[in-house]
């Protein structure tokens, strides 16, 4: 199926069948996506964590407001962002890109220079904005991927994202939350958005033609 | 070809044939895929600007720094999100959603009003950081469907954003730019990056399994 056809399959699941687990090459498939969504200046400023642990999950549902969903479904995943730019991290992705390339390490020396000029002087706040913003991107392509493979998924911003920092140990990692991605299958029983039509902007109010 | 495949074929086109121009009903399917997009809350705080005028686009080459891509593509996208949030534009959304769905308006009104405490107490540039985030869903699915078309595309966050705004009238239109997205094909034989090896972080970097 096409990616638009995917598109309007997917729906925002709002209860699993707590009994079926994804394979575990889909799952990889879905972070497979998001590893390679583009990203400003291909630094890839997100990580996706992976949960499955029951005990885990259930421990999330307090900080997610009290949604289910995040204990049933099969895999939960987390978008966390860089807290902030370091010269490291610049520096780690273009060294690995210039190792791939076959290129001189330091080739990219007067672009990462600029970059590090730009990101090193704003706060970490300001940085977060910006990585924070990169993960979406990969989030969206990872619920087109879970669309692809007929996996059901719900994307979540509904949570207490400093309290799931502290229980995952973000902080530590020089990571913040952003998002939720359950994945799973639907109960379709239990579900009140499963049958609802799907509803956006007709495209005559979301395009504007400027010419 | 698989979502996988496209994502790998894509690459960010560095210049393009300014002879060559994408289809209608390509822009079309690209722009399908930003609307079809999830945004929080469904609202979709963004919409999609298309320029094909030789004129304007030329006059965006300084606003991006000089970059030749935008004058050279064949239709240059801007993505620009809503300057802030209202109780009009919350509101437009559910009535949609109600109107579409054959429920009673106002069904969804202890919901809309949860949205309106927590948005409308915030600053304008709280919200910004907010809906600018939903963008970069819809950014990433019309780059893939772009992939998915063999249209080449580059996204672009690198310009002037207040002098694009100022251009294209957006603030006017309670909008603020955020990324901008050429389309076209590539010119190979001026595009340094189209040979180079595509470089991720690898996947044991890139995910953490918390269990």
């Amino acid at each position: 199926m096409s990616l638009i056809e995917n598109l309007n399959w997917r729906y925002a699941t709002k209860k699993y069948d707590a009994t079926k687990k994804v394979a575990q090459a889909d799952v990889d498939k879905i972070i497979e996506a998001a590893r390679l969504a583009p990203t400003s200046s291909g630094l890839q400023q997100f990580r996706v964590l992976v949960i499955t642990n029951q005990e885990l999950k259930d421990k999330i549902v307090p900080i997610a407001f009290g949604q289910q969903i995040v204990a049933d479904c099969s895999h939960l995943l987390v978008f966390a962002a860089w807290d902030r730019y370091t010269a490291e991290r610049i520096d780690l992705t273009y060294d690995t890109i210039t190792a791939e390339r076959g290129l001189p390490q330091g080739r990219f020396a007067s672009y990462t220079d600029r970059l590090k000029a730009m990101y090193l002087s704003q706060t970490p706040e300001e940085n977060f904005v910006h990585t924070a913003r990169q993960s979406y991107i990969g989030f969206g392509l990872a619920m087109a991927q879970a669309a692809e493979l007929k996996v059901d998924c719900t994307p979540m911003e509904g949570f207490d994202n400093a309290a799931l920092d502290k229980l995952l140990g973000l902080p530590e990692n020089g990571l913040r939350s952003v998002t939720l991605l359950p994945l799973g299958y639907r109960d379709a029983e239990g579900d009140w958005l499963v049958n609802m039509k799907k509803v956006r902007h007709p495209k005559e109010k979301f395009v504007v033609e400027v010419n």
